[in-house]
């Protein structure tokens, strides 16, 4: 029944992110070099790759040349995403051990940022993050930095 | 019909955590102080007097007597925990935006730590955690540093 | 078994929004006037008496004056709460109703926000409420005002 | 299989709500200029081209003008919806923070309304809302005002 | 440590509701009796004895005086309630069989009110219900009236 | 990889479901007149057209007859049908109320049914339904009607 | 506070329960000598003793002479109970067999009921049910018999 | 995307499950006839047609040759299906009831069982089950009778 | 209310455990000399101990010889438990573990037993475990043996 | 819609999945050969063949010549796969099986390992798993043996 009515083509930002997996594959560039390629960060540049955030302008244009992509995904990439997950608890091991991460010292954390900046909250939003690998004798490490502005709840 | 057997008293973790509260309420200590009074970091000390982590018998006996608990209290803090969170999706705000990140940077996450070092994980278990303040003109920002031992999949 | 280590007391924020409601019901009090008598807004007020805001200490010790409570509920109201409701979906239909709105026009705010705003979210923390009632002859109405800042996502 | 049976064509809110999201792209329209030429708020409009209110013949007829969309449409637009929101928790930051604001303040928001109007609730069916911008040097903010007819319980 | 606290007594809705059973079971008074002793429907009566509908004063000292409750008691009913029932899918079987009606029958009860009145709801709060047997030779009948005003949607 | 296999075609309750609501569009008849030309009630009706219940046959023949469907339809109207809702707790506003009806006055129904009948519940099955408007001054209202027989637990 | 208002007793179907598991624990008697002992079957005796069941007066009378109980029990033991159980899926391997079958053979038996009794149900309330063991060399089978009233829909 | 990369057909055990159903429709015979036509139970057979048994090779060829089903459906009715059921809780009236049988008697079955045979279960592999017509003056009953393994439990 | 009801008292499995884990702290055994104190391997004496199996007489009576437990306890170790746990997905990351193999690797077990012994399960019921460390250079290792009967679906 | 853009073909791991199956079929081979086939265990080669691990190039490039799949599929199963599981407790009841296994001995399996190796876990990461056939005159026995490195939590 879908096909009965003839409308124009859209475009998504989950065709744009096959097109970009395809690219990535044929060019054999690593998610660091295209990052560097537009001059953003690695995780904010794959992030957006994926749909979860949106480019300014100048940056969808430099992806789209840097990775030959349709100038049609320009505007796609600049939309404001609605950002879904389906899973409440993430199965894949490597996304769930960042969930344990929460579920175990999330109160920790929250108990360390309010004592420090009284009560409030680290943003979401206002938020970069950095991922880099440190080298150790008992096998490397991975180490993630996150800094987000303090918020602190308004009494009124 | 709970108290018709009598039987000998057990102290639990929670008892500890209790009077843990009501010490570091009555010195007016703060966690960055208790720490230090015990020679470990703010995220793992909090954590383990939340019964969230074990702790080694000479950190017990120094929070026992920088806290002027009870002498049952070392064995109860030495005992493996078992960490059990109720809330899959964390309410509070402060933890919540936790869990957001996950929830937008997990998959991110696996990718470039993942182009890095291989298919694997980042321990939780192998893991370490520090919470600092940075001074910001538009605002100071909570700065969060993990770093956890990369394990790689077996195959077999 | 929970009474079987003598253990010092320790009052709760529970506690302490019982010791109030009695306090309410005995002097007649409307959360108007208890709002107006330590000079905050009903909103803040009432949800600082229920345990899910910190209250500053001026106006723990002005509540606690104005309700004649005892000494000691002036530090658990200044105590930072952890924000917990049971309930992902509220029953109570007063309470259910605001959740439809979120579900029916919540993609609309988004989308409404962030036309005027760009990619971002009005924030929950930096926030603040008033709910007024607005004659009508068809029947009165309430009138909900929300007011949070925006904050836009980071690139970097 | 699903082909196997020729059938007519039936155009679905879905269908017709792709078409508006085409249009307005290739016009540049903002929701704001949509909604007044068709006369009618932005928060209803958006609502509405969404599939989640049902129009006014005379205002499917208008908003059919003004996007240049299929004539078909006005009577998909006319259609009563049945209202469907997948994700009991919201994912996206934006929407869950106003699921938050639930959370936090229902309890508030019920006992100031109830205190104020008797027992009842603010109806989400005659019921309006209004988003605007508010200047502020600290930052702007998003202003939500809702308005809903006070409904009060039935005693028989 | 719940009972450290020394604090003043406060009767619950919880309590009144076994208060009046207590007194039901003592003079044996069918629901219906006493609906009829305070000049109110029997679902009605129920209910709010139930703590899920608040009691005007003339009715709640009516119904003190009628079972010989505590005066106490009369305040109690007045409250306002917070309607929580903690099984989304009601388990016990003569309930589960309305959950039942509704799962098969929502979309057609929504699909004919809308028809006959236009897009909206039958209301839930200015709402009553009787039930009534109706004698059958095949089995005696369960007969249930509902009635609701309808509640047109707003367009603004 | 669906259509490797060739097979041949199988139409099903949703397809005859899309049938008639085409067929209704098309000659503009209201479910009332519907029901009335195949001599039924509306809400019997309604539901079998949803594919929510059986059509004997006579009947399916005069829904066929009149709305001009295919033959085929008539043996697929017939079939007992698997009744699956999706959602658990339904989000659509107006048979959401339906649903909270149940969930404040559920505990109610069993009461009154049982104290009358004894021990048992009021049918699902041999049960019939009717929705009728019933003008009032105050706004008009919508009248439910439903009746099942009443069935005992056996004790054996 | 539980203990502030002073409250006559009130014997629960709770109560009983754990009586009559204490005097079978005494008595060393099995469910089927009890069952046999107030003349009824043992499954509807042991569903009836854990509160899943009413007895009538007769045979609550018997029970409570056979196991000498208190004579509160008798009027517990007549009361409607509300079924509840907490586990959607079942844990303990016993009983969750029991749901695996219905999820495997669930819609096996609805076509065979179907095809044999047209569109309907078996009942669950006009219903019985014996467990039976059967010698087997290759290891004893246990037999589950139900047998339930066949209730066809209704169409009107 | 899904049609680009071309593959050989691999036909299913829904498509299989499609190929019977059309080929019962056809030819008009019940399921008791087609379990005869290959000399099994029409539970089993049923549930074999379904895709939640493994039909043994001879079985699955009289199938195939009674309901002329082509040549390659034999080796996808012997593949050991993979039992899957969406539903925790089923919605379908009819298996509802069996469901809510394990509710209010899984704790009573697995009393019996294990009084009987000690701690253990009846299995659900080594299982099979009859459903007949039972005449009844008062309304034909069903019934089901089922027969499993008893398995102890070990100790080592 | 609970206390009005004078009751005989009743040793719970649950109480058990807290005196077998008091008794195990007082003596210093570890589990693996409990085992070995009444005959029976680790896992399974763990389990019994944790109430989540059941003990024959003579192994209950050498337990409460060992550890020199009330008398009543033979009785309650003898009971036949109710398995029951309340985390669908457990948060413990030990036993997540154990939790995410079944995830990733449950239809390769399945593929592989099925392949080996044809459809069936390898039961959870006749089973036994055993955990050793393996000394490893690069670590040492936990080593899980299970094994369990295999158990062939039934045609019939 | 899907199909408006045209964009260049992506294999997925769910195609090559598909292809091994068919290639499997055709040739008759069992998992145990395949295995045996690139030189690698079957829990591994099976796990990775479903797409819940990833092959090494060399061992990809074995299969796909074993196998005679496209070279593509090489690339296909070097991807490092998300692992996705979507029921949180599974139906199959041999899958199920070894999740009650979990359920069961869960906190025996937590207690034994950090009895024996400090608090700590198994890794499900740097981990390895086999499957054989104990041949038993009870009834053959399926063997599991799981080993994973134990890992300790850190303190800091």
């Amino acid at each position: 029944m879908k096909d009965t009515v003839t409308m124009p083509a859209l475009m998504t930002k989950e065709d744009v992110t096959t097109l970009i997996l395809i690219a990535k594959k044929k060019t054999g560039m690593k998610w660091e070099e295209i990052a560097e390629g537009i001059g953003m960060s690695p995780v904010w540049t794959h992030s957006a790759c994926m749909g979860m955030n949106t480019m300014p302008k100048a940056k969808a244009e430099a992806l789209v040349a840097l990775l030959d992509l349709p100038e049609e995904a320009v505007s796609v990439l600049e939309e404001y995403p609605t950002k879904i997950w389906e899973q409440a608890v993430p199965t894949d091991p490597c996304i769930y051990r960042l969930y344990e991460i929460v579920g175990v010292y999330g109160p920790t954390m929250k108990a360390l940022i309010q004592e420090e900046f009284g009560d409030g909250i680290m943003s979401a939003i206002d938020f970069d993050m950095k991922i880099t690998r440190v080298a150790n004798p008992k096998g490397d490490r991975v180490k993630v930095e996150m800094s987000g502005k303090f918020l602190g709840y308004n009494s009124w």
